[in-house]
């Protein structure tokens, strides 16, 4: 039997005990299914920093090189966000990881769950049914362009670059991702501005003749920031650019009602790292109220990684069967609550 | 009696229709207050491409540096963003218009009308009493930094560049606004990433304690764009770079219930531009279905600027009559509704 090596950077703030509650799932789960799961430790952020002063220190990155897949927990700390002079900061790590691995595609699934609806900023005619798939470019752009700033401050810049190469990989997952789904592609850009906007539309329109069967729609940033809110529904698969990405797919977050429950998946060409998509929290820290449920459910896009489809299916039924229980946190359900513990021991006893 | 100068360009689209609505609307009010208004015409846009090849010809930019303002309709054909590899596209004449004019603030008021609050996509409780102003910067950053597509389509970049200089003349009037108002200012960046930011975070930390009684925040754009929708009375005045204001604000628009109110205006050193933030919307071109309010909010917005502060604030009152009055366009009420001029007319009326 293969051993499947995950290598578990638990992180910052709450990142450690929703990890904890996955790393319990998994057990469980390989113990179901006859899989054998190998989890080895390793830190990365502020944690990271305060021990080592480095926030990805290299034996955490060469853990993460010799795994097959890497389950994330958060990262940030309020010490670095308030000191923007902070010449080391928690966000270099999980940046210089993503580029070191080669994460060129970040995968964001938003969906609701009816019995949550209620919970939406949003109204539910307009939230009911939402399926999306957001791909997110995630190791170029303007995130790892050239940076710049004068030494006394006169000016700064910051390079937005794309290749063909960039451009083409995630396109083609993207339209596969769409193949499989209803059929739609939407690329968000900004080509009436943007040089590199123009270059993902001309390259993305060169590639859709290979996928006839997928519809593909173009939308600028702007608009798209409007459709995400007035009508959710239109989009299926969403392609955009890493800067572009990051913004609508927290903007799209807030559909479902709580982004306590939303997972992500950052893949490569020899690499996978699951993470969820809420941060490290910190006020929550320790209080076992954090919602397991999101890092839960990016285990789930793990093991489809690892292409164990049957345990993932089986994760999120799992899942789904908590939920509709209302066996939640209090994010969830402020009347009556379960622990960041009892809500992970709930889905591994229904396993 | 002075003479007031106002360049009106029209536009494309649906920005003719309403543009004239509010000529009309001034013209009035000229008579109402005394005031000489003199109404000069320009084209630009893609009219302005079909009629001389140039969206923004010398002659129409020379009318805009002579007048004492500029009252705009809208930019924008779908037989260009159709064709992303069209050399000469509409927008690019608005992008040198605000350039040449020097425009560098680009301000959107965001409110809610009690009796328009059920036609948004989000929650009554989460949108009622919204009131934010949002300070966007116009004539720099990704927009006009350096752009290039190498000629094989292997790769591209643009350039997003600050200057202090850039940053100090739109923090100041934000902070000026911000004592006026609920004394709250937001800075919007991605300070964790790009040196753009970070310097943006400086300079604003450094004129902050010129503003003693104006409480400074910070936010990430990603978690702007969440928290938008979550719950967006926590914003009073938000400061933003180019791009990240452009998304910020549209998506900022769907809160009230219609984009077809809101007006904007884009200020520099000695000119002011007045322009409703829908676009051309084609499909209702000539339908005589257009909503003229953020057009004729806008003319509002331009008298401030004009300093005939009183008049401004009638027409504001005579919107609200119109809006309480149902006295609507379609997309305010679907059972009863009113044409383009019949709106106009009822506002001019009440004047
Ligand atoms: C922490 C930060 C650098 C990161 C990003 O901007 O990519 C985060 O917002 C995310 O989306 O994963
Ligand atoms: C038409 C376009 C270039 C413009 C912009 O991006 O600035 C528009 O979206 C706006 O916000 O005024």
């Amino acid at each position: 039997r293969k051993t499947y090596k995950i290598a578990v950077l638990a992180g910052d703030g709450i990142g450690p005990e929703v990890t904890d509650e996955s790393v319990k799932i998994l057990k469980v789960i390989g113990e179901a299914f006859q899989y054998n799961f190998q989890f080895d430790y390793g830190v990365m952020g502020a944690e990271a920093i305060y021990e080592t002063g480095n926030p990805l220190p290299d034996k955490t990155l060469e853990l993460c090189r010799n795994s097959d897949a890497v389950l994330f927990g958060a990262i940030g700390d309020p010490a670095f966000d308030n000191n923007p002079d902070a010449k080391v900061r928690p966000e270099q790590g999980l940046l210089k990881l993503r580029k070191e691995l080669g994460l060129f595609a970040n995968i964001r699934p938003i969906k609701t769950y009816a019995s949550l609806i209620k919970k939406s900023p949003l109204k539910r005619e307009i939230v009911e049914g939402t399926d999306i798939q957001i791909y997110r470019e995630l190791i170029s752009g303007i995130y790892f362009g050239e940076k710049f700033t004068e030494e006394n401050g006169e000016y700064a810049y910051d390079l937005c670059k794309y290749s063909r190469e960039e451009i083409v990989g995630i396109a083609h997952l993207a339209f596969q991702d769409a193949q499989k789904r209803r059929k739609k592609l939407t690329l968000i850009d900004k080509a009436n501005v943007l040089d590199t906007s123009r270059l993902w539309r001309k390259i993305v329109k060169e590639i859709a003749p290979q996928y006839p069967d997928v519809e593909l729609d173009f939308m600028f940033v702007d608009n798209a920031a409007m459709q995400m809110i007035l009508n959710p529904k239109q989009f299926d698969v969403i392609l955009t650019e890493n800067m572009f990405g990051d913004i609508i797919s927290d903007e799209a977050s807030v559909i479902g009602g709580s982004i306590g429950l939303l997972p992500s998946a950052s893949i490569g060409e020899d690499s996978g790292l699951f993470e969820p998509i809420h941060g490290s929290y910190p006020q929550a820290k320790g209080k076992g109220i954090a919602n397991p449920i999101a890092s839960i459910l990016s285990a789930a896009m793990l093991l489809d990684y690892l292409e164990l489809t049957q345990a993932a299916d089986k994760l999120r039924k799992s899942v789904e069967h908590a939920i509709e229980s209302k066996y939640v946190t209090i994010d969830l359900n402020a009347e009556q609550h379960y622990s960041t513990s009892e809500v992970g021991d709930f889905i591994a006893d229904y396993i």
